[in-house]
Formats: structure tokens, C-alpha cells, sequence
């Protein structure tokens, strides 16, 4: 079997502490057997790790997510890479035509996709497990995991068995059809009628997808698909596969299973009403704060409410409403304020525009050891003062040892990079006609490439 | 006449807009007739201007608002400053001492002393005004503006006039006695009554304070009092003298009065429901945001809440529930984010503290023509970078044109000082064992006067 976790959405349900440079599943906000907070795709991956599966399974993931996914797993992760955000269909198809070619694998091998963030027990990922001899022995397409349902929510989606099966001790039974968002009312007969929760996993035999996809017309070379990604229908895999597909079955699963998407959802199990720096008033219950700001925020008097805050945004939020945040903040455009790199994080401290220039403050962490390759800029200057650790600094084909108070004036154009030594802090100030991520033009990537390239200047 | 206008309070009670470096009477949530923003101290000053009584009016202050009170009224306006913060009671005494012995009043002379904060119409004033005469016709020792209450409220003290007080169209009635923030059921009896709420406006004869002053003991002259200022009992005048007074009466005042003390009363007349960057969903009612930070704030099915957000903290209150907001924040102990000052303001962006260091990012901002005195600290070095405008710095003896771009390095000792040619924006990040803003050693207040002195150099 291989194991495919999709590590796609962008994730402004947890606004404002998730955003498109920051998707839900990266966020640190779970705590992990040693009191050390983790995010939703480190501990998928540790148990992951735990039941021996890590080893067969690839994450498919979009460009922008890379050197996230690298800086919270490490370098060594097997990464199926979109060359565009599309849907998951697109996303798994990918992924069955790099394990048909680039892979070799045998068209009988058992394709297992799972989303990144269910938060699940170990047992769980048993389940798992036991889809291989599922679609052995059921001879099915499909197969897929369906969570036995605690209340009658409005949220998912339902997989309604056939009437027929009725012996419910069954590793699995046949789906008859699938039942997206109900009514209350509705959710509550398919409940009677034994339906189950889809929790987005599905496993199928490689040739099936193959064959769909050779039916559809697509390549099935991971080449190929690579290069006419972008002509991809943008649809999901529910709907372009699972809900048209004939001879599906369903496991059921019994044990915990969490959709942490939404506020109302994450902070349905914290132990404490407080992290960060704050105050809440003893009279507010149920009431959240998640603060990664460094100003304090303080509650009064209010109950079921979150309060989220980071450097993208502050979010005051009735619990029950806090699925809508979304849609509302889509209509926020702003510039990322923090985010996370290969060589460590940023933070915009101020930013401000006027029609001759902007000026945007920034605080570097670059852990030790790590280095910000060797660029320069079309359209800023900088200004770096160290503020902590040391480090080597290449300006303009000449190398600095830097300290914390050191200065260093960056002019439009001027080659720079640094590599920390020990953790190395900086306040940088950029100041230019139009300030972009973007604007950066790479020289080398390698440090130690650099150095050698400067002996020879 | 003379009017005393008590600017004292630090007034918590607005935070995190107010705080005890930025008073609530100074930060600027009230519209003009223009439409511009204004504090509460700017609008009482101009309706004074406009009735005639700003030539008679003295505030008394403490040394830590004066530079707030020159920067929002210019630097003419007559203060009497307490050595400390104590109460009204030694306040007001200060300004008796002050009239009577360096203005060398008459005894006879009236003095009305009323708050900085309330918000109220030109009528008021006439009352103020008419406060002369009900003194001279009445020969009371005290004579007090009393408003007629709109509601049994809980929050206020009621003067209670005296049974035999019938005639409710007379200009002044004897007072019986006070009662200080009575119940629900209490407030409506004593409206019954005629009862009127105290705002803290109370007219007296010079002789009569200073003759209460020698009775207990107290220097009657301004120097002697100020000197002797830390001894005085830290009482308010309304406990010390007015609960105690014999032959008091209360002129009624029926027009708008109110004390703009808490968030619920100053948000209950807002134009608009937000103020600053952010969204408030539709289905909010009665809820409020009110944000000085640059991050979005996205407010989602709550009703009846304030939020306000200002570097120096975030509050998400219960309407209802933001009198108690002063308590609150009293435990957050935290160095002010944000002050304005006689030359611009300063708002800090970062503030890292670690065993080795300090390390504080603020962004500067320098009113044409201003500057800030030449100094130099003790503990601490400072990296400027010029990012908005033009000015004049001197650094070391030495003096400079700065611009955009321009980065000056100030090492602990250094001395320095810079003045705003147009309006002159600095991105500051400061180094030190311990940074405070006290280590200041300066070195000339005039700007002219140390240009001077460099030719000497």
C-alpha cells in the first residue's frame, strides 16, 4: 500500500492565525505527549510514524507549501508536488501517475489517500491499515472510512449503506449512496439508517484510477499530467470519483475523530482558556483566547467567544458563528505579516505606504547554522541591525563577522546574504517604491558555493 | 471668577486607549464641529474659549501631562502643578494657595472647580457662569451644579436638597445631604426626592478654603503648600469638605451631561460602529471596535461588546460590563507603548528582553519644526533610520542634513538630538543592559541655543 496525505487547503477557517502563507494544518496549536506544542501536520506525521506508516506514505502539496513542510518535517519527506493549487482530484490523479511511471509501481498496489488534519486516535490509522485486505476481499473500487456519528451535525457529509446490510460486526459494508450537509432533521434519519461521517479517506486499487483517468482522456505519465496540470478540471475527488463510482464500501470506525477546522472546533478540548499573553475574567464561559501577539488582550464579561489574535489579524468571534470567519475574511487583502521559512521566521512589526515610498519593519529570526541565500533587490534598500546572536554576512563579495549592535546599510542592488551562527536576530527596515516578497533575485543558494565563488572574485 | 479645571486622573477606565502615560481626557475619540478628531481636554477647552471662560481658567495638572496639555492646547495655557499625583482635595488646595498668595486674589474672590471630562452643551457653562451670583445671593459656603438625573442610575453620587425646598424654578436649592452610588430601588426614591447627580462642579469663596486650610493646620501660601505637598492627606474634596460643609446649594442643570468614564457611555452615541481597520459582521448589534493598531480586527456575531486595541493592550468587554475595566488592567503591569510628547509621538513595535539584553524597536514621529533635545543615555546605544522626511541632526558635536535612507549609529554616550524640518519620521531600534525611558541625561532644551553652543566647540 501507499499512503498519499493531502496537504493542500489554504485554510483561512482558522483566520488569523492560519492564512494562505500559513495554511491551518502548520499552525501550533495542539500539545504533544511532552508538553510541547505541535502542529496538525507534525502529529499526523508522528503517528504516522508510530504505526509504521510513514515509510510508504508521500504528502501532496502545492509550491508555496515546500519549505513549510520541509522546516516542520525535515528535509527528507517524500513530496508530491502540484504545479498549481487545483482540487483534490487533480491532486490525487498527480499522484496515482507518478506512482504508474515515476515509481513503476504495479497497477495492483493499493492507493490509500488521507487529508492532513483529522485529529484521530492511533487506532485510527489501523483502520487505515485494514483498507488494503478491504478492497481485497470486497473486490470493490473503493473503500472508505466512515466515522460513526456522535451527534446529528449539519457539518459533513454521510455515507448511507445498502438497506441490505444489516450485520453491522462486517469489516465493511456497501455504500448505496452519500449525503452532503443535511438538515438536522435529515441528519438525524440518516442516523437511524446507520449512515456514517466521510472523513475524506479513500483507497483504490492503482489500476482503477488509471483506467478513469485513461477514460477521461488524461495522462497518465507524471510528466505528462505534470505539464497539462493546468488544463485539469478543478473539482474535487468526492465529486468527480467517489459520489459517481460503482461497488464502494465503507469501514466504520468507532473512536475519536475530530475536524479541527473551525474555532468552535479547536477549542472544544483546550485545558486552559488562555495562551498568550492575556486576561479572562472569571464570569466568561466558554470563552478562548489564542494570542500570539506580544500586546496582552483582556476579556470581559464575555461568554462563547474565541479571540484569536496574531500580526495578520485580530478575530472576536461568537463560537457557533466562527465557521463563517472565511468568507469574511476573504474580503481582508493583505500582505503576510509572519511566516515561517526554510532558514527560520519573519514578522512584520510596521508597515506604511505613502505615494513616494514605503517603509516596512520586519524582525529576522535565522536559526543557527541556516543562511538567507545570497540576493539582491531591484527596488529596496535595507537597513540590519543585530539584535542577537552571531553570524556571517556577505555584502557586495566581501564577508563580516556580525555581533549583536552591528549595522549594516543595504543599497538597492547590493548582493547580500547571511548565515547564522548562533541563532541570529535582526530588526530590518526596508525602504523602496513598491516592497514585495517577491522582489528578490537569488545568486547562490549554497552557502559554502558562495564562499568559494567569492575566492575568485 | 476664577475656574479650575481638575486634570488629574489617569483613567484606566478607557483602556487600552487611555493608559496612565495617555489619560483619558487626552486620546482624541470625540468629533469637532469640523469633523476632526478631539480629546475631551480639547473640546471642554474650546467650548471655554467659546463662553468666554478660558481667560479664567487655570488647570491643574501633575508634571507627567504637562507636555500632553501643551501639545493638545499650546504651550500659553496657566497650569498649577502638583509636586504628585494625590487627590482633589490637596489639589484644589494647591490652587487656593495659588490664588491666594502668587495670584494675590481677593478673599472674596469665587473659584469654581470643575472636571475635565464631562461631556456636555454650551448651556452648562452659562451655569458655571451663574455660579458667581447664586454664591453672592445665597451666602452659602458651597455652591454645587447638580443634573437632573435621566435614569435611576447606580454609578453616580445624588445630592439630596432639603425637604422644605419646594420651588423647583428657583436658581439654587439647599442641599440636605449626599448620597454616594445608591441602589436601583434607592435611585428611584431619591429622584422622588428631587435628588440631582453630583458632577463635580463646586463654586466657593477663596476665604472660605483658605480659612478650611488654616483650620487644619495647612500652609495658605503657594510655595509653602507645594513644598510641604507630600504630607497632605490623599482624600477628595467631595469627602473632605463638600460631605462636611454647612449651608451648601445646588444649582439644577437640566440640558446633556455625561461622564464619557466608561466604554459603554462613550460608544452609546458613535456615529459609526467601527473606528480604525476591521470588519464588524451584520448580525452584530450594539457592538463596537474601536482599533489604533494597523491589524485588522473581524468582529463575528457578537453583540453588545466593545473592542478597543491600542499597542498598549486589547480589550474584548461586555458592554455592561466595562466599568470594571480599571481593575482588570490594573494587574497588567507593562512600560507604555505609545506617548505623545511636546515634540510628535512614539510608538513601539517590538520589545524583546532577554538576560544579556534589551532590545526595543519604536517608530518616531517628529512634527515640523520640533525637535528632541540634545541627550545622550547611559545604558542603552540607538540605530535610526530616517524613513519619512527631512531634518537637522547633531551627533557628537557635529551637525547633519538627514533624509530617507539615512542610517545614524548613536553609541552608549553619545550625545545627540535631531529637529524636524518637514515632518520627520525615524525607525529607532534601541540596545542596552536596560532600557527605560528615564535615561535621558539632556543636555540643552533649545534647539538654537546648542547650535550656538557647537560654534563654540
Amino acid at each position: 500500500m501507499k499512503l498519499v496525505l493531502l496537504s493542500g487547503g489554504s485554510g483561512k477557517r482558522l483566520w488569523p492565525l492560519s492564512s494562505d502563507a500559513r495554511p491551518k494544518q502548520f499552525i501550533k496549536r495542539l500539545k504533544n505527549g511532552s508538553d510541547q506544542w505541535e502542529s496538525m501536520l507534525q502529529r499526523v506525521w508522528r503517528q504516522l510514524e508510530r504505526n509504521d506508516l510513514s515509510e510508504i506514505t508521500y504528502i501532496s502539496t502545492g509550491e508555496a507549501q515546500v519549505e513549510l513542510i520541509h522546516s516542520q518535517l525535515g528535509q527528507q519527506v517524500p513530496l508530491i508536488i502540484e504545479p498549481e493549487r487545483r482540487d483534490t482530484f487533480p491532486a490525487i490523479a498527480l499522484a496515482a501517475s507518478y506512482f504508474n511511471s515515476a515509481d513503476g509501481d504495479d497497477l495492483d498496489e493499493v492507493i490509500t489517500v488521507m487529508p492532513v488534519d483529522p485529529y484521530v486516535e492511533d487506532q485510527f490509522f489501523d483502520k487505515i491499515k485494514g483498507l488494503e485486505d478491504v478492497i481485497h476481499d470486497s473486490d470493490a473500487n473503493l473503500a472508505l472510512i466512515g466515522v460513526m456519528p456522535t451527534d446529528p451535525s449539519t457539518k459533513y457529509g454521510y455515507i448511507v449503506p445498502s438497506r441490505e446490510t444489516s450485520d453491522r460486526n462486517q469489516p465493511f459494508v456497501n455504500v448505496d449512496c452519500f449525503k452532503e450537509k443535511p438538515s438536522k432533521q435529515e441528519a438525524k434519519l440518516l442516523i437511524r439508517q446507520h449512515a456514517l461521517w466521510n472523513c475524506g479517506v479513500f483507497s483504490f486499487r492503482l489500476r482503477y484510477l488509471i483506467q478513469l483517468m485513461e477514460d477521461r482522456g488524461l495522462p497518465t505519465q507524471y510528466d505528462d499530467l505534470k505539464r497539462e496540470y493546468q488544463q485539469l478540471p478543478t473539482t474535487s475527488f468526492d465529486y468527480e470519483v467517489v459520489e459517481k463510482a460503482e461497488r464502494v464500501v465503507v469501514a466504520p470506525y468507532c473512536g475519536l475523530w475530530k475536524d479541527l477546522g473551525t474555532w468552535n472546533a479547536l477549542t472544544e478540548d483546550m485545558q486552559t482558556n488562555l495562551i498568550g499573553n492575556g486576561l479572562v475574567s472569571e464570569e466568561c464561559a466558554n470563552t478562548h483566547v489564542m494570542n500570539d501577539l506580544d500586546i496582552p488582550i483582556t476579556v470581559l464579561g464575555v461568554s462563547n467567544v474565541v479571540v484569536a489574535a496574531s500580526p495578520d489579524g485580530i478575530l472576536v468571534s461568537d463560537k457557533l458563528a466562527s465557521h463563517r470567519v472565511k468568507e469574511l475574511v476573504e474580503r481582508l487583502e493583505r500582505r503576510p505579516m509572519f511566516e515561517e521559512r526554510r532558514w527560520g521566521w519573519y514578522r512584520v512589526l510596521d508597515y506604511k505606504t505613502t505615494t513616494e515610498r514605503e517603509v516596512l519593519t520586519k524582525r529576522l529570526c535565522i536559526h543557527a547554522g541556516k543562511n538567507i541565500s545570497y540576493q539582491y533587490h531591484q527596488m529596496r534598500s535595507e537597513v540590519w541591525t543585530i539584535v542577537a546572536g552571531t553570524g556571517e554576512v556577505a555584502l557586495d563579495g566581501h564577508l563580516y563577522q556580525v555581533k549583536p549592535g552591528d549595522v549594516l546599510q543595504i543599497p538597492v542592488g547590493a548582493k547580500h546574504g547571511v548565515k547564522a551562527i548562533t541563532e541570529l536576530e535582526v530588526i530590518e527596515v526596508q525602504l523602496g517604491t513598491k516592497l514585495v516578497e517577491e522582489d528578490i533575485v537569488r545568486l547562490y543558494l549554497s552557502w559554502e558555493e558562495m564562499k568559494n565563488a567569492f575566492e575568485l572574485y
